[in-house]
C-alpha cells in the first residue's frame, strides 16, 4: 500500500463565468466540485495506475463530508482521513470563458488544535506499518506547527518507509533538513529553498540541505534528479499545452510508483515525465489521459548517468 | 406567524482578500458564511423585529445542510424548507481589503424537478393557513417555471393571505400580472418592468400591470410607494455609507411588519426606511444596527396624501 498525506485537504470548486470583470456581478454558468489537496491528486493517479492507495490528512465540516463522500466513490483508495472541528478549505478557481484564463481564490484552510495534531501523528504512525512508500503533499493548514513535515519525515524514516515529499516554503526547508528520499519541487519551489536559479547547482544544494534525491520539475522541460545513484534529465518529446493543475502530482505518482516496483532511476523518470504531460493533456484538472500516457512512455527522452559505483 | 418563500436559497460566502488581480491566485484571508437569499434575510430581520416567521423554499444538498444548521440556532425563525435533490447554490462575495470594492460570483442553483415543484405548492398551501402575511423574494432557480410567482401569488389570494412580491425580470412581469398585494421593486427593477425611469410614472404603471400597491426603493433617497390609499415618499435624513446589502430586504420585512400590525402606510414606509438605512450601517450584510434602527425612526421624513376617501 502506498499512503499519500494530505494535511490541508480541500474541495476543489471550478466556476466558468462568460467572462471576470472585478467589482461587478457574476452569474457563474457551470460548477464542478472534486477532492483536492496535493496528496488526493498523488492518491488518485496512483490509483489509476492499479496501485493499493490510503489517504490521510484532515477531513472537517460540510465541505469535508463532501470530500469523504466523493473518496468513496473512488476504486483503489482507502479513506484514512482524520475527523476535525474545522471545515476542510474550499478552493475556487475562476475560469474566464472568453480567454480560458484562471483566477484562483483558496481558503486558508481549518485551524488544527493541538489534540488534533497530536492524534494525526499517532494515526500516521500506524498507518505507516502497512505502507510501502508515503507521500507528505501540500500546504500546512493553520496550527499545524511549520516543522511538522520534519517530524513525519523522521517518524517514516524510523519505520523504514520511504518518503517523498513535495511541499513548499518554509515547510519545505524544515522538511528536507530530516532526510526525506525524494523531494520534487518545481523550478520556483527549488530557487526559493536554495536561492539559485541554475538547476544543476540548485538541485546540489538541495542535496546538501538532506535530500536523498531532488527530481526537480521544469515544466514544459520535464524533470531534472539528482541522486545517489546518479544524475539524470527526461524531457517530454514536445511541449504540450492544456491544463497544468496537477502536473506536479501525477509526476509525484510516478516517482512513487516506480519506486514501489523497484524500477531504475531512468524508467521511473520516464514515467514520471509520461504522466505528467498525459495529465497537462487532460482538460480536467488531475485527471490523466491514459492513451497518450501510454504513448508518450516511450518516446521520453532520459539523459545523464550512473554514479560509478 | 409571517411566511417568507425563499425559491433560491444560497449559502452566502463571504471572501476577504488583499487584492484582487484576475488570472492571479490569492490567498483568503478571512472567509464567513451565512444562509442567503432574500426571503431567508427578510425573514430573520422580521425574527428580529420580533415576529414569528416560518421560511420555506427548496434546500438540498452540503450546502443545504450548512444553511438548514445555521437556520436552526436563528431565534423565531421556524424551518419549512422542501429538501430536494440537487445542491443549494453558493454565492461568493471577494472583498478587496485594498478598496473595499466586492466582486460577486453567483451560482444558478440547483434544478428543481417537476415533481418537486409539485410537492412545493402543496407544502406553501398548507403554510399559507397559518399565515397572516407572505413574501415572495429572489430569483427562480433552474426548472421551475418562469411563472412560478404568478401561480404563488394567485394561491395566496385564493387563501385570502396578503401577497409582498420582491423579484426581477420576467418572474417579476408574470408575478405582476397575477395581483399581487405589494411589489417592492429597486430603481433598475421598476425600470426593467416598466420601461420607465420617472418613478411617479413608472409606479402609475406597475399598478396598471396588477400590483395593488407599489413601494419602490431608491437606494439612498428611500422608498416612493403608490397605493389605493394614497402615495407617500419616505425619506432617510442623510444618505448613509456602508453595507447596501440586504438593504431592500429589510425594506420588505419594514413593509410586513407594518402590515401584519395594521400600521397606516406612513409608519409603514418609516420603519422600513429606518430599518434599510440602519441596514446598510451594519458591517454585515443583511443585519441592521438596532441603536440606529430606534434613532432613525422619529426621523425618517414622510410626504405625500391619503386618497380621497
Ligand atoms: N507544457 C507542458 N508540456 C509537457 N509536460 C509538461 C508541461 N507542463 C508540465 N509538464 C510536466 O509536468 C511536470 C510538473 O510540472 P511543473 O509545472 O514543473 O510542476 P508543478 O505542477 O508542481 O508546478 C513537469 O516536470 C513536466 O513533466
Ligand atoms: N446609502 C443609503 N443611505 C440610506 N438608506 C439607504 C441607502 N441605500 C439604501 N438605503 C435604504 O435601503 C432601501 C433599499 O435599497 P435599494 O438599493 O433601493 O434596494 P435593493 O437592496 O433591493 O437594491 C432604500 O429604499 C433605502 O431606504
Ligand atoms: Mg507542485
Ligand atoms: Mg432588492
Amino acid at each position: 500500500m502506498i499512503l499519500t498525506v494530505t494535511l490541508n485537504t480541500a474541495l476543489d470548486v471550478t466556476y466558468r463565468v462568460p467572462a471576470l470583470r472585478p467589482h461587478t456581478s457574476h452569474r457563474v454558468t457551470d460548477v464542478r466540485e472534486r477532492p483536492g489537496g496535493k496528496g488526493l491528486n498523488v492518491a488518485r493517479v496512483l490509483a489509476a495506475l492499479g496501485h493499493e492507495v490510503t489517504v490521510t490528512g484532515f477531513v472537517g465540516g460540510a465541505t469535508g463530508r463532501v470530500v469523504q463522500e466523493r473518496l468513496t466513490g473512488t476504486a483503489g483508495v482507502s479513506d484514512a482521513l482524520l475527523p476535525v472541528t474545522g471545515a476542510t478549505r474550499r478552493t475556487i478557481a475562476v475560469v474566464d470563458a472568453r480567454t480560458g484564463d484562471t483566477t484562483q481564490l483558496n481558503e486558508p484552510g481549518p485551524v488544527i488544535t493541538p489534540a488534533e495534531w497530536s492524534a494525526f501523528q499517532e494515526a500516521y504512525e500506524g498507518l505507516l506499518a502497512g505502507a510501502d512508500a508515503v507521500a507528505l503533499c501540500g500546504s500546512l493548514p493553520p496550527g499545524v506547527p511549520v516543522g511538522a513535515y520534519a517530524v513525519l519525515v523522521r517518524t517514516a524514516r524510523a519505520a523504514g518507509v520511504p518518503v517523498l515529499l513535495d511541499t513548499s516554503g518554509e515547510a519545505l526547508r524544515r522538511g528536507v533538513a530530516a532526510r526525506p528520499d525524494i523531494i520534487k519541487p518545481n523550478a520556483d519551489e527549488l530557487a526559493e529553498l536554495t536561492g539559485s536559479h541554475e538547476p544543476l547547482r540548485a538541485t546540489q544544494d538541495a542535496r546538501r540541505r538532506g535530500a536523498r534525491s531532488v527530481v526537480a520539475s521544469l515544466g514544459a522541460d520535464g524533470l531534472t534528479a539528482a541522486t545517489p545513484e546518479g544524475r539524470w534529465r527526461a524531457t517530454p518529446p514536445a511541449r504540450v499545452s492544456g491544463n497544468p493543475t496537477g502536473a506536479g502530482d501525477s509526476a509525484s505518482a510516478g516517482l512513487l510508483s516506480g519506486l514501489v516496483e523497484r524500477l531504475p532511476w531512468p524508467d521511473r523518470l520516464a514515467r514520471a515525465v509520461a504522466l505528467s504531460a498525459a495529465t497537462v493533456l487532460s482538460p480536467t484538472a488531475g485527471e490523466f489521459e491514459r492513451q497518450a500516457y501510454e504513448q508518450l512512455l516511450n518516446r521520453i527522452t532520459v539523459t545523464g548517468e550512473a554514479t560509478a559505483a
